[in-house]
């Protein structure tokens, strides 16, 4: 069995059903090959359509596929793939200036977990990209993508050196931009968020840096009922994503 | 070093400092023991509350926490206490009649991850009380607390062998059910969710078991956009308890 390494920068294995699944369905990366466990319960789900695509498959067993993966969850199923292909703002800010779906940027998110769970939850309710500081953010890595259930093979990704200047560009766009804070006195719930807006939302515990934040047209929050600090990253952006998706008439 | 073990019934070691914090500070729980890292950023946050309190404090070093706690992610910090107090639903349904937070009720959800995400969100956007079915649900261990961020300590979490005989108790009780599915026709947001209300959600992949969705009295859907299946459990929650208290007039 050829063993491609997650080391080689050109060579990246995916795992998981969904995030193989949604890459190659999506079709706008290299596949190269297709490892499936034998008597996998994904593999089986998939095999007739993975014969279809004509792309290499190779039988592994579980253990074989864990270590290529450097993961157990993998489901069975994994692909050598191509770099993950992030997409560039003026493309983003160029397509589709009519239908303009939110904008949501991570000012230094590390979580891979909340990152897959932002995408994914992006991919469902409705994002027009998500943006990512270069710096001391996590990248879409085989396990973000994996927590993403392969929205990552849908939602673009957009890395950038300046997220200053990044939302300089968006409000020239026309966006309008909002910067979550836990203490803003305007809620979300009483803003109008059914033109282009942009969420900035910061790690946890830091919040967003105060020369990103100073550069955001306005602060909102969520409405906090409860006796601990604050939402999760993940779940806040989900608040903000349905509100607009609700404001824009969605039923 | 005394050690109790994750194995005594009687003796759960919780970790991370907020869901031991949270669970010194709610007062509901025995506290035996708080066990602190030399040097841990987490321990010197609240040794000073700590030692207000009068819990034996006992010093140890980061292995030997992780091993108390079974887990790497404690954070420096970890406690022996009671076994976690699940609420029992008539207290749920006598108490504060008038200002009703919706009820979530969790059918056969197996992820600790979710479950715990599900009662930090409770937490933070309101919810009266979270309710598990006892067999094939995860119950509150300490990697769901530790995943809660210390909301399982205000929560109420009720367990209870016959899903169906419960919502007849709720529905008796004045609460209209919900139950959440992919396909249903009517939309979250068209919803009035500002009475009592309930919401019933499956485990993924399955859904809402069938016999259970017959005894709600309607299905609603959160409206999709994307290309990808549906919503992570968690995420739908979050959506549900945000148009809730949208509705109630949060701002």
């Amino acid at each position: 069995m050829k063993k491609p390494r997650q080391s080689d920068p050109t060579r990246i294995v995916l795992y998981g059903l969904h995030p193989v699944w949604e890459t190659i369905k999506a079709g706008r990366r290299r596949v190269d090959r297709v490892y499936v466990a034998q008597g996998s319960a994904a593999g089986k789900r998939i095999s007739a359509e993975l014969h279809a695509t004509g792309i290499e498959v190779v039988r592994a067993s579980s253990e074989e596929i864990a270590e290529l993966a450097g993961s157990p969850y993998h489901q069975g199923i994994a692909a050598a793939v191509g770099p993950f292909r992030y997409a560039e703002l003026e493309h983003v800010l160029d397509s589709d200036r009519t239908a303009k779906e939110p904008v949501v940027l991570l000012d230094e998110v590390q979580d891979p977990g909340n990152l897959g769970s932002i995408l994914r939850t992006g991919e469902c309710l409705g994002v027009r990209a998500v943006v990512l500081t270069r710096d001391r953010s996590v990248a879409v890595t085989p396990a973000v993508e994996k927590a993403s259930a392969g929205a990552s093979a849908h939602v673009p990704v957009v890395r950038v050196t300046n997220m200053v200047r990044t939302l300089e560009e968006l409000k020239k766009a026309g966006y309008w931009i909002y910067s979550a804070e836990a203490r803003a006195s305007r809620s979300c719930f009483l803003e109008d968020l059914s033109g282009p807006v942009a969420f900035v939302v910061g790690s946890e515990g830091k919040g967003v840096r105060r020369l990103v934040r100073e550069h955001c047209d306005i602060g909102i929050s969520i409405p906090m009922k409860g006796r601990i600090d604050s939402l999760n990253v993940a779940q806040a952006v989900t608040v903000l994503l349905a509100e607009a998706l609700r404001q824009r008439g969605a039923s």
